[in-house]
């Protein structure tokens, strides 16, 4: 290729790039219309509008031509809305920190980077962030692909007023780690119940015959393992700096896509946009079929359930309450008519929210 | 507002996005015809141009109308160019790990998310990964704002035949941890010397008659104070997740532009863009005066000299080697022209490489 040819296609970029930034530039003024006019109308409008982003995402994918992944272009579609968001108002995002943990990931993938945040210090933390109006949004894991729900998130929604009005997908890494850089000279692995789960077929193929013990945390498992020859600990990457240990096998969690699922709290309801999803909260009946007339209101109204996971009452002994996840929004007909249905058959049907469907 | 105009003006936010949803895979192409041409001259083409991509970021930033923060236009930009280089050939680059440092959140800073990353375990991990072709680019701490050079990257420089091919500036925060959540029982902190030397102004004015104890790391001083009651460590705020440690104060540096300085290497020499920073690595000879004639090659020329720092040459006691920046390009007449003094003057004068300037 000539000198010349490069630099004709280098000005055909400037080029495009010029316009990229005025039609970028006119979309933020366009936001800064819609602004203005909508405080002309309400003193505190929401400006963070999942439906239509997410609208705007699917529309993104729908014209993608396929020359870039759709991955990059919901990206690169995610930051521009963020910074046209941020124009109307700057919006405040509590998460389960601290900063550099998989939550922080999750909430820029989410809102992109022009958003302020606050590292919340427990899951109740965020909730209450979001409660006490110091945060408009919070990001607090529910369930984990392989290993399931996450019990604190699930006890908050409970007692809370918040809507669930938004959902992540994450994927999730662990890694091996030990003193040793000799992984036949390990006897003992030390790691969270869950991280065990997430990694059990990697390690019955790999370290059949090791001891496995179960601690509280995989940072506690990491310490152990800092302290004791001979033993190893899975973890996220992060806790091999903080203990000086060695990665001897990175990404050994057995499904390629082990994710981390995410909710975002807030106080808005969500229109619907046809592609949703609505999470429940119901109390099942101490009695005998009591499980299964709660979902025959969904079959019988054609509703697809995508989760149920069941926490103890904490109220009375053996008294289950259920978190479920089905498809469509509180607005559709079919899904106000199995609710209704359940209210009949249940004291306690809470709605914890419709919002729309993450893209998997 | 009516209804009716909200729905105007998202259809024109509808049109804009389309627009440049169409540029950005314009682009992309672009990219494509560049790189199939290149291919065609080349065997081994590099789609990595910082010299380029620097002229892009400061033509967004001159064109910008200041609707958009200069930042979030050019993150855009970063991401939109990373997006059309994977296209070209997807790029790998190395960095000190684990993921989740903020070694990590430099690249991303300076390359967007579109390339494939290798978290090496040191820094001269990151060299020998670039040395010997696993990453076609390194990215190392070199200095802080506050605290000074980073001396094992230093040290590397005086080996390698790698050359530095950009600059990436990261602010950095720091956080008093400990078990208590109460101040004012605090009777010792721990923490790096750096980091004390980072926090002085904070610590002299909240903490002035606490016992300061140094230690190696921030993680070993978040360690110490989970083990010892009555004591503090400052640190990072993921350090307080691991370790189990309340955040007593958050942004306690004392300069809000607490910043820490990457370099980007590679084996590549980057052409001149007007406006460049050039490092030099040079052996000072052991006599009277010697440094006053080594400034005095950059006075003579108007030469502006941003860095000096000096390190044991590790071969003779009491021998120093010098690691200096200057504003131009090794291309610049008065650089070389400097450069040449140099060499009469001193045994040893390494280029280290001329690079686009950050915007600061």
């Amino acid at each position: 290729m000539s000198k010349l040819d490069l630099t004709a296609i280098r000005a055909k970029i400037d080029d495009v790039d010029t316009q990229i930034q005025t039609l970028i530039t006119q979309r933020a003024n366009l936001a800064k219309e819609v602004a203005q006019a909508k405080y002309a109308e309400e003193k505190q409008p929401n400006f963070y509008r999942p439906e239509r982003e997410a609208e705007i995402l699917r529309q993104v994918i729908q014209r993608n031509q396929g020359v870039l992944p759709d991955e990059t272009l919901t990206l690169i579609f995610q930051e521009i809305m963020s910074a046209c968001r941020a124009v109307q108002k700057p919006i405040v995002v509590a998460f389960l920190g601290p900063a550099g943990t998989y939550s922080q990931t999750a909430v820029f993938k989410h809102f992109g980077h022009s958003i302020q945040t606050i590292a919340a210090q427990t899951i109740e933390d965020v909730f209450h962030e979001v409660e006490i109006g110091n945060a408009e949004y919070g990001v607090v894991p529910i369930e984990n692909s392989t290993e399931g729900g996450v019990n604190q998130t699930l006890d908050c929604f409970v007692k809370t007023t918040l809507k669930v009005c938004g959902e992540i997908d994450l994927p999730i890494h662990h890694c091996l780690l030990a003193m040793t850089q000799d992984r036949s000279s390990i006897t003992r692995i030390y790691a969270h119940q869950q991280s065990f789960a997430q990694c059990r077929a990697w390690l019955n193929a790999n370290m059949p015959s090791i001891e496995r013990i179960t601690v509280n945390s995989n940072a506690e498992a990491a310490r152990r393992a800092s302290n004791e020859i001979g033993t190893a600990a899975i973890a996220g990457e992060t806790a091999a700096e903080i203990y000086h240990l060695h990665v001897l096998s990175a990404h050994i969690e057995d499904h390629v896509h082990n994710t981390t699922r995410f909710v975002v709290l807030g106080k808005q309801d969500i229109p619907a946009t046809g592609q949703d999803k609505t999470s429940l909260y119901l109390s099942l009946p101490n009695k005998m079929g009591s499980l299964y007339h709660l979902l025959e209101c969904f079959v019988k109204n054609a509703i697809n359930m995508s989760k149920i996971e069941s926490r103890p009452s904490r109220q009375t002994a053996w008294d289950y309450v259920l978190f479920v996840d089905i498809e469509g929004h509180i607005q559709d007909t079919t899904v106000s008519k199995a609710i209704q249905e359940l209210q009949a058959q249940t004291a306690v049907v809470k709605h914890l929210g419709s919002y729309p469907r993450v893209l998997r």
